[in-house]
């Protein structure tokens, strides 16, 4: 599947509220709001949020500052890209003229690579001489990959010298930007260096929680629903969560089940608030981590009190062996955005730079059902680039036309962009 | 003629000087320089430069303030230019949520009525309020008028109460955008005023002078060809000035004849150095005005002494009566870039928010020839929309490939807008 007009058939039940309509109608409000927070708290360097539309709502499920991805977004918006990393770049080291760009470690994923490639493309037309640095023992000399796009990258075994990072020993910018999200703990060699380091450290997924992350996007939807005037609950899933949650020990199971009944109760009113005729569903997630490790999906409360081996050992497992304690119990969203003649499940991906918001895609997949996870280990999406910019919407066309549609989506990746501010603030 | 792929045949006599190679080459360099001097002296907030292009040389002919022909752009970057204003709103006025744009007075040009509602339109997009106000005497109600494009767009009386101008007394926004040149002198409705104006009063014609930006501009351009190692004279025309000049009473002729002979001479040395196998022209320049009045392009001296009276009015009366007395003589600049069968001239014009380039157009002209003023009263051109962004150059193609070709347009545009800043600080 290439970059096209993606006809998207939303399959609704229920009454449509018309968000989009709303966010459309109070724009000069909703932007004018933003330029205020961000005056108050600066928009991380970059990021991809993973929305769900459910029609009636439309949420942000997971926000990744440290996208990947990038490939997968139309050619035709590389210039809002080249100029939006400009203007990070203007704010976060006016005077850089080359980035060191910091690699994850599966670096055989080559998916991955075209990501980290694309990424490179986009400083060097912005200006800047950028290269990859890896952060893996094995890789000890430059490595040159060839990928399916037939480009080549080249990454290079990142150096310590003092106070500074470097690759080759004479590249060493003022400007590292992190694009590894330090699952497996905050690496020794770049602890108190003296360059620039962005995201900054703590932004890794060793120090962040979800839970952190979520409350400071209540707190935002709040704010936000407060000025244009909605119910937060129409951009904003519900949330509990656990302490002290051991799957392997099969401790901590009673507050997890006693939570999840009392979250699907409280989806349960909205629901029938709205007329709502859908089974409320709850994501259980492990605090920390990503990669769709450590997440499960619940109708009720038996199903995680009687989970199986396999079951546990998934929760108990995120990336690179993390522990999960900290248990996060979420409203889940349905996703009713489908596309094609099979009705396949499409999920927007919002990739955002300062806080400029530069482009997206759906992950598309044909396999799964409109309440499961799109991002589990070893599933299988087809990206579908957006065929246009999220910044353009026409207030004469229809609310749910497509400019429109993919402008609420900016706005609510907007939301989740302004939480991870403040949570790294 | 509509947007699409313009293929230019560049007609070169003469050995073709890489410089679009060079810049691509230093291109870290020249964005990097660009990045300083934009710390050091804030762009101002939007601007067009007209370029000329004669392969051996690349220079601007006239950087305009007040832009229009914004409805000449290709709407496929329209995100670049939404993007652009977002960035210029929030660095002069970040909690504007409305914005007064103040038209020329030639508002029955329904092609410079095009433009304004394009860029009006822009700032909607953007998350503003915009509207378009009037200094006419004769426009005393709200007046729609009904555009080519079938578009209607509302010009409104501008009004004035204590220190501040409105639209109907209630849009009274604290950004107000100057579209308008005051080549009529400075109008007493906007003197004094608290609202943030922008470009300042100073930037209008009736105080700027072209001899002040060109020696601006020839200050940046020196800086620059340090910088990036090339010979300034590749980006800027040689020019030298007459004060007291007074065609009408036939005053100041020996002044412009002596410069005129002695810059012709310049031009050669120039043309020997880099065998150019060309006859230099000079151009005769009001030194404020615009629209292409009071220009004139001569070969030798004789054409300055021998004026008949018709020239002399031509060069006397510039846009709404300006009385013209300081006179720049400049280098004319070839324009080898012509397009389709009959080889019709194109003139590049670029277009910038705040410091980023948003794009650009030809303007198209069949009936004159390379040497020849494209922006004289009562010309005729086809706008042709550049087919690409300025800012994504591409290392692994031809340095004349239309992207970078593009790219060698933006930075060259640049370099006059950072003249423009340097005048107004």
């Amino acid at each position: 599947m290439t970059a096209g007009v993606p006809h998207l058939t939303t399959a609704l039940t229920g009454p449509l509220l018309k968000l989009e309509a709303h966010l459309l109608e109070r724009q000069a409000e909703v932007e004018c709001w933003f330029r205020e927070q961000w005056l108050q708290t600066p928009a991380p360097f970059y990021a991809s949020v993973d929305l769900r539309n459910a029609g009636f709502k439309l949420a942000p499920v997971d926000t990744n500052l440290f996208p990947a991805g990038f490939n997968n977004l139309n050619p035709a918006f590389m210039p809002l890209c080249i100029q939006a990393a400009q203007a990070a770049v203007e704010r976060h080291c006016p005077r850089a003229r080359r980035i060191l760009i910091i690699a994850e470690n599966h670096t055989r994923n080559l998916f991955y690579l075209e990501s980290l490639e694309t990424l490179r493309m986009i400083f060097e037309k912005a200006g800047l001489e950028a290269r990859l640095g890896s952060l893996r023992d094995d890789i000890t000399e430059n490595l040159s990959v060839e990928l399916p796009s037939g480009r080549v990258t080249q990454l290079s075994p990142l150096r310590r010298k003092g106070v500074r990072v470097s690759l080759d020993d004479d590249f060493s910018p003022c400007l590292v930007l992190l694009n590894n999200d330090l699952s497996a703990g905050i690496p020794a060699i770049l602890q108190g260096i003296e360059q620039q380091l962005v995201p900054p450290l703590k932004a890794g997924w060793s120090t962040r929680k979800k839970s952190d992350h979520f409350n400071h996007y209540h707190a935002v939807a709040k704010d936000f629903a407060s000025r244009v005037d909605i119910d937060p609950w129409l951009v904003s899933p519900l949330s509990l969560q656990c302490g002290q949650v051991n799957f392997m020990e099969k401790s901590g199971g009673e507050c997890l089940a006693r939570n999840v009944t009392s979250l699907l109760g409280m989806i349960q009113r909205k629901y029938d608030e709205y007329g709502i005729d859908r089974e409320p569903f709850a994501v259980v997630k492990a605090d920390s981590g990503t990669y769709g490790m450590g997440i499960m999906m619940v109708k009720s409360a038996d199903e995680v009190l009687n989970l199986n081996r396999k079951q546990r050992n998934k929760m108990a497992s995120a990336k690179e062996g993390l522990v999960v304690d900290n248990v996060l119990i979420q409203e889940g969203v349905y996703t009713f955005e489908t596309i094609g003649p099979d009705q396949a499940v499409a999920e927007p991906v919002i990739y955002m730079m300062d806080h400029y918001v530069v482009g997206g895609f759906y992950r598309v997949h044909t396999g799964r059902g409109v309440n499961e996870n799109l991002n589990a280990p070893g599933m299988h999406f087809e990206p579908l680039a957006f065929a246009q910019s999220c910044i353009s919407p026409e207030k004469c066309e229809n609310p749910d036309a497509e400019p429109n549609r993919f402008y609420a989506y900016g706005v609510i990746a907007r939301l989740a962009l302004l939480a991870a501010a403040r949570e790294l603030a």
